[in-house]
C-alpha cells in the first residue's frame, strides 16, 4: 500500500533529547502514543507525529515551540481527536502538543455569565464545574470534545440556532504565537470595539496560526423550562417549510433537527423502535414554563398546517428524553447500516431558502450513485450532514463518495451556502475552500505568512498548497 | 494655531487630473466638499482630504484604489461621518472615497432572514426598505450612520444584548483590496467552519485593509409585541445589581439602558419634565404578548426587591415612547447642559460584575476633577458612556478631559474590560489600544502589513506607530 502523505524528515535527535531532557515521560516517541495521536474520527488515513509532549502549562507550550521552531519541526496541538477532517494528522510528522493534562476550570463568574477554562477542558466537564450555578455552556457538537479544539475547528452543533456557535461564545483566548510569546485575544468585556477581531481570528484558524492554550467562554442561565416537540411529515420540502415559518414568526428555537427516511429506519433497526418512517423534526424550546408551551404550540399549529403528522410534545425530562431518543441515536444508528464501515461525514450549509432545493438534489445524487447516505441535520441553520457509510480500504468506492462529496460541495456553493458549516477544513475540504474563497484566498495566504512565517504549526492544513 | 496634525505632500496632479477625467462632477477638489469630508462628531480637530470621489460601483472603488497606488495617495472611506473618533479624518491627506451614492438595497430575502446592501445604505434606509416584509434590522447606534461605516467600525447600540452587534450580524462583505482586487469574504450560510474569518477580520477594521463595498446583514421578525419598562433606583449600585439578576434571571431582555442623576436632571432641563432624578434603567422586552408581559412583570418584582422606585410599564407604543422619551432625548439635553460645547465621549465597556465599581470610581473622579460629565449606559452590555462637555478650542481643558479619560480606559483594562465597547479606536484611543492588547498589537501590525503592504488604507488610525 502507498503512503497516502508525502514523505518528511525524521525527527531530530538533538529536539528529541531536549524535550525528553526537559518533559521526562510526559515526552513520548512510543508507538502506540504516536498512533493514538496521528487520527481523528475521520475516515482519513493516519498519520502519526513524530513525538507527543504533554505540556501542563501555557509556559510549557510556549518552550515545546520555541524549541520546535528551532530545529524547523511542525508543531500540531491536539485536543480529544474527535475533529472530523483530518486535522490532528501530523501529516508533515513533527510534535504533536497534547493538551489534555491542561484540563483545570480556572475560574466561573456567576454574575458575569463567562468561564475561563485551559483549553484541554472538555465541554461536558466544563458543564459538571458548572453544576451547581444554575448555568450552562451551550455548544454541543455531539462529542465530548475540548474547549480548544472546538475553538480551533469553530465548532457549533445542535444549540447553534439559539445560541451561536464558538464564534459568537469565545471572549478571550490566550495564545502562544510561532515566535513562543504569549499573547491574549481580547477581554472579559461582552463586545469591544477596540481593533481588528483577533479572537475571531484564531477561532476557526485550526491550529495553523498559534495554538490557543486558555479560553474564555460565554455562559447561560439554564432554561427554567424546556419542551420539546417531534412530528414527521409527508415530505422533505412541508418539514423544511415549517422549519422557515416557524422562525420567521420569531419562535426563539433552541434546536430544530431534521432526520431524514432513511436514517428513521436506521433508528427503527438499531433501536427496535416502530417510528413512523419519514422526514422527521425534533423541536426544542428553552424559557419560562409559560413561553415554551406557547412555543411548542406555535410550532404545532405550523407543523400541522403543512401536513405534519404523529405530533407530539412535551416537558418533562423523561418525556423529552424518549421523544429525543431517536435523535440521539441517530449517529450509531446509521453506522449499524453497514457494520465495519467508517463514516466520510459532509457538512454543507446553506441558506435555508434553498435548503429544500440542496437536500432534494442531492437525495436525487445518492440514488444515481447507489451510496448508503443517511441524512442528519441542524435544519434551523441551514447545516446538514450524510453519514456516507465507506470502506476506507476500498480505494474505487471512496473515489466514488469523495466525487459525490464534491459535486454536493459544489451545490452548496451555487446555493450560496459553504462546503463547511461545523466540521472545518483540514486536510479534505481544501479543495471546496479555494472554490469557495475564490481570491480571498490569498488573503489567507498573507495572514498565515505574517503571523506563521515558517509555516511551523498544524502544516498541510486549511490552506491548499499554492 | 498649531497644525494639529503632521504636513503631508500635496496630491500629485496627474492623479487629480487622472480621476478628474475618470469621474467628471463626481471628483472634487473644492473646499467645502472636503471640510464636509474631514470631520466626524467627534471633538478632534478636522483634517480635510485633498479630494472627494463619489463612485457608484465596486468597479469604480477598486478604479479608485488602483489609481491611488499608483501614486502612493492614502485613501479614506466615508459613509455618513457620524464616527465618533476622528476615523474619517484625512490626517495624513489623500483621496476620500465617498459611498454615499452606492445606497440600493441590492435583495432583501425574507425567507433567509437576510439582505444585501451596499455600503452606502443607512440603516434607516435598509429598514424603511422592509418595511412591508415583517422583518427589522436590530443594530442602531444612534445616528443614522451607513451599513458599511457601521461594519468599520463595528458599531453596536441600545439592541445589542438581544441581537448583538455588527460582529455578529454581517453573514458576508465585498471588499476592494489594496491591489484593487475584489473579494467576498463570506458566503450566506449562517455559520461557516471554512478558513479564516475575513468577515470578522474586516469588520471593525475601521478601513485600514480594504473597503467594503457591498455587505450582507442578518434581519429579524419584527416581534409580535413589545414592553417597555423604567424605574429609578435609589442608587447605582442597586440599580447595576437589578441588571445582573435580570440577565442571570434569563429574561431575554431586547434593550437596557441607564441613566445617571446628572442626565436625568439634564432632561428634565431640556424637556421641561419632572422625572425623579436619580440613577434610571430603561428596559424592552421583545417576544410575544404573553411573553412580554411576563418579562415586565419578572423585572418588576426585581426592581422592587431593589428599591426601585415608580415603576412603570406599558405595552401600547404611545405608552412606550413616552417611558422612553427621556432616553432618546438623553443625548442632546446632556449637550444642552453647557451650551456649545463639544462631547468628548468614552466608551468604556467591562464586565458586568465590575460595572457598578468602574461607574464608581468613575464618578468619584468625576467629582474631583471638576468636570462636566453626564452618564448613559448600555449597562446589559457593561458598556457606558461620559458626556464630556468640553470646549475643544481650549487645550488646557481638553488636556484634562483626555487625561479624565484617559484614567477612565485604564480603569477598565484594570477590570479586565475594553477602552471601546462601540465607537472604536480611530485617532482617539491608540494609546489605550497598545495597552489594552500589549503584545498581542504587533499580531495586528503584522496583518495589516500583510493585507495593506503599503499602508494605502486609511493611514494614522487605529495602530499606533511603533
Amino acid at each position: 500500500m502507498n503512503a497516502p502523505y508525502p514523505a518528511h524528515a525524521p525527527l531530530p535527535e538533538a529536539l528529541a533529547e531536549a524535550l525528553a531532557a526537559r518533559f521526562g515521560e510526559r515526552f513520548s516517541r512510543g508507538e502506540a502514543v504516536r498512533a493514538h495521536h496521528g487520527k481523528d474520527e475521520s475516515a482519513h488515513p493516519p498519520a502519526p507525529p513524530d513525538a507527543v509532549v504533554f505540556p501542563e502549562s501555557t509556559a510549557e507550550v510556549a518552550e515545546v515551540v520555541r524549541a520546535c521552531r528551532a530545529h524547523h519541526v511542525p508543531v500540531i496541538a491536539f485536543g480529544a481527536g474527535t475533529s472530523l477532517e483530518g486535522h490532528v494528522l501530523a501529516v508533515r510528522g513533527g510534535v504533536c502538543v497534547d493538551l489534555s493534562r491542561m484540563n483545570r476550570v480556572l475560574a466561573i463568574r456567576a454574575a458575569d455569565l463567562d468561564a475561563t477554562v485551559e483549553a484541554g477542558v472538555t465541554r461536558k466537564q466544563l458543564n459538571q464545574a458548572l453544576h451547581d450555578t444554575g448555568l450552562f455552556f451551550p455548544i454541543d457538537p455531539g462529542a465530548d470534545a475540548t474547549l480548544g479544539g472546538m475553538a480551533a475547528t469553530r465548532a457549533s452543533g445542535t444549540n447553534a440556532v439559539r445560541y451561536g456557535t464558538m464564534r459568537e461564545n469565545v471572549l478571550n483566548a490566550r495564545v502562544v504565537l510561532a515566535d513562543g510569546s504569549i499573547v491574549k485575544t481580547g477581554t472579559r468585556a461582552k463586545k469591544s470595539a477596540a481593533g481588528y477581531d483577533l479572537t475571531r481570528l484564531f477561532i476557526g484558524s485550526e491550529g495553523t496560526l498559534g495554538i490557543m492554550t486558555e479560553i474564555t467562554v460565554r455562559l447561560y442561565p439554564v432554561p427554567e423550562a424546556i419542551s420539546s416537540a417531534v412530528c414527521v411529515f409527508p415530505s422533505m420540502d412541508v418539514a423544511v417549510d415549517t422549519v422557515i415559518q416557524t422562525i420567521q414568526l420569531g419562535v426563539p428555537v433552541a434546536r430544530i433537527e431534521l432526520l431524514d427516511r432513511l436514517a428513521i429506519a436506521a433508528i427503527n433497526r438499531y433501536s427496535k423502535t416502530s417510528l413512523r418512517e419519514g422526514p422527521t423534526l425534533f423541536f426544542e424550546f428553552h424559557g419560562s414554563p409559560a413561553a415554551v408551551a406557547e412555543q411548542a404550540q406555535a410550532v404545532q399549529e405550523l407543523a400541522s398546517g403543512h401536513g405534519g403528522l404523529d405530533f407530539e410534545w412535551a416537558t418533562r425530562p423523561e418525556d423529552r428524553s424518549r421523544l429525543w431518543q431517536a435523535r440521539h441515536d441517530a449517529y450509531y444508528a446509521c453506522l449499524g447500516l453497514r457494520p465495519g464501515a467508517r463514516s466520510l461525514t459532509t457538512d454543507v450549509c446553506v441558506p435555508i431558502s434553498r435548503l429544500a432545493d440542496c437536500i432534494g438534489e442531492t437525495a436525487a445524487d445518492i440514488a444515481q450513485s447507489g451510496l448508503l447516505a443517511p441524512l442528519v441535520g441542524h435544519v434551523g441553520d441551514g447545516n446538514f450532514h450524510l453519514v456516507l457509510l465507506v470502506d476506507p480500504a476500498d480505494p474505487a468506492e471512496m473515489a466514488h463518495a469523495h466525487a459525490f462529496a464534491g459535486r454536493l460541495a459544489a451545490r452548496a456553493l451555487r446555493m450560496e451556502g459553504t462546503c463547511t458549516g461545523e466540521h472545518g477544513i483540514g486536510i479534505g475540504k481544501q479543495g471546496f475552500l479555494a472554490a469557495e474563497h475564490g481570491a480571498a484566498i490569498e488573503v489567507m495566504r498573507a495572514i498565515k505568512r505574517a503571523i506563521d512565517p515558517e509555516n511551523l504549526f498544524n502544516p498541510g492544513k486549511v490552506l491548499p498548497e499554492p
